[in-house]
């Protein structure tokens, strides 16, 4: 499981656009992903909430690391996402795990959260296919 | 149309993230939206392609300035995006329309397509809703 | 709850679409709908497969009666659906149920079982957006 | 191309559910298929529009028919619909086409109007993936 995740974290670590979010994978098993990012003044919009393209970037991601546990190399094929509330506060949390896989191919699911220290607030749900080139 | 585009400008100003990326709305007018990135090694993932997040981006606000273009301040409630290449290339190019509009709402369609000299060439699709507050 | 069931059997029952296909709306509470569908061999594709317009029908549905359980009579704004297995077996159940809801809207998951004496086994999930026109 | 649409017909005529619905396939050829369904009082809902699930299933079988027409017999993986107007009159019809293909997945678009003798009216928009197991 470590090794798992160790090996999920230099992946992360070696997607240059990854690092300029700040984007921290913090737990990777069979099927499921966590990936953490920290809010900064310069991933918002223009109303002071984490920019759409910022939750997109994570939900696509962590459902990406999620299919990928089990199916190894694999990328985002498609993916649905609805934006549920403003993502505001220090701290996003995407957790994605997979419903079904196959294979090539892994449906997963991706909730993304509005951490602070006392609460967890859904912004977002994503739906996405992960596909592995046979 | 001069107006409309130079309001759309200032608005994708305001957005820190669109400015961290290097966003630029190059044409804006009733129904429609385009948004070129220059790509840079820092937008890029493992693979040397532009990253996932950073084409969802585009495709995300320039499906928010397609259907805002009608409805006025408006956002992204959900959007669906499918990945049909690889985006390489200099410049990514992100071109949205209404498919149908209402009072508070309106279906938009998104292609990105990565641009060079002599050809572009489709990499993502996207199909999205947008809303305006009431 | 029994109140809210009994008005949902009755959207349902005028209906005539859903009563072509003999669905039954066997739950329905505050923010969760389950609908049964029984195979025919009119409903079929011709692999023998439940028809992926079944297996989508009752995913809306069950989507928007999960919705409409919390906003009252609304309609499916869109949803999105995969398919991770073929359709079989006697029974059809999709269960759905809101994820998200404010005052007209309402984001909600639908899963969608082959169900048999002895198991099910997920054959569709879907998640959309409900809304109550306001 | 007379062909294709002649055997496009016999796997439509295959599809029970299909012929319960009354659906026709009136056109295929590479990369696009049209099928049409005339309106019936049994395939409404309960406010005397065309069913959700009926023009799902026509979208969705006319993203299938589109992708089959390059990838072979291939089966639609997921796809995704917003439904833009209420379905009504007596003809509804289904004009899907590939945006882009490879050699086992294509991503196709679908337009779904009402058509009646002098107009169309665009009711839904649909885009999926479709698939050939290989």
């Amino acid at each position: 499981m470590e090794q798992l995740l160790q090996y999920g974290q230099s992946v992360l670590a070696s997607q240059p656009f990854s690092q300029l979010l700040g984007a921290r994978l913090v737990a990777l098993s069979s099927g499921a992903a966590e990936i953490h990012l920290r809010m900064r003044s310069d991933l918002l919009q223009q109303h002071g909430f984490a920019h759409g393209g910022v939750v997109s970037y994570l939900a696509d991601n962590a459902l990406t690391f999620a299919g990928g546990s089990l199916l190894g190399d694999a990328l985002t094929l498609e993916y649905k996402i609805n934006y549920v509330r403003p993502a505001k506060g220090e701290l996003l949390v995407a957790r994605a795990r997979v419903t079904s896989s196959g294979k090539n191919l892994a449906v997963c699911h991706c909730d993304v959260f509005c951490s602070s220290a006392d609460e967890e607030v859904l912004c977002a749900v994503a739906q996405g296919t992960i596909w592995k080139k046979s």
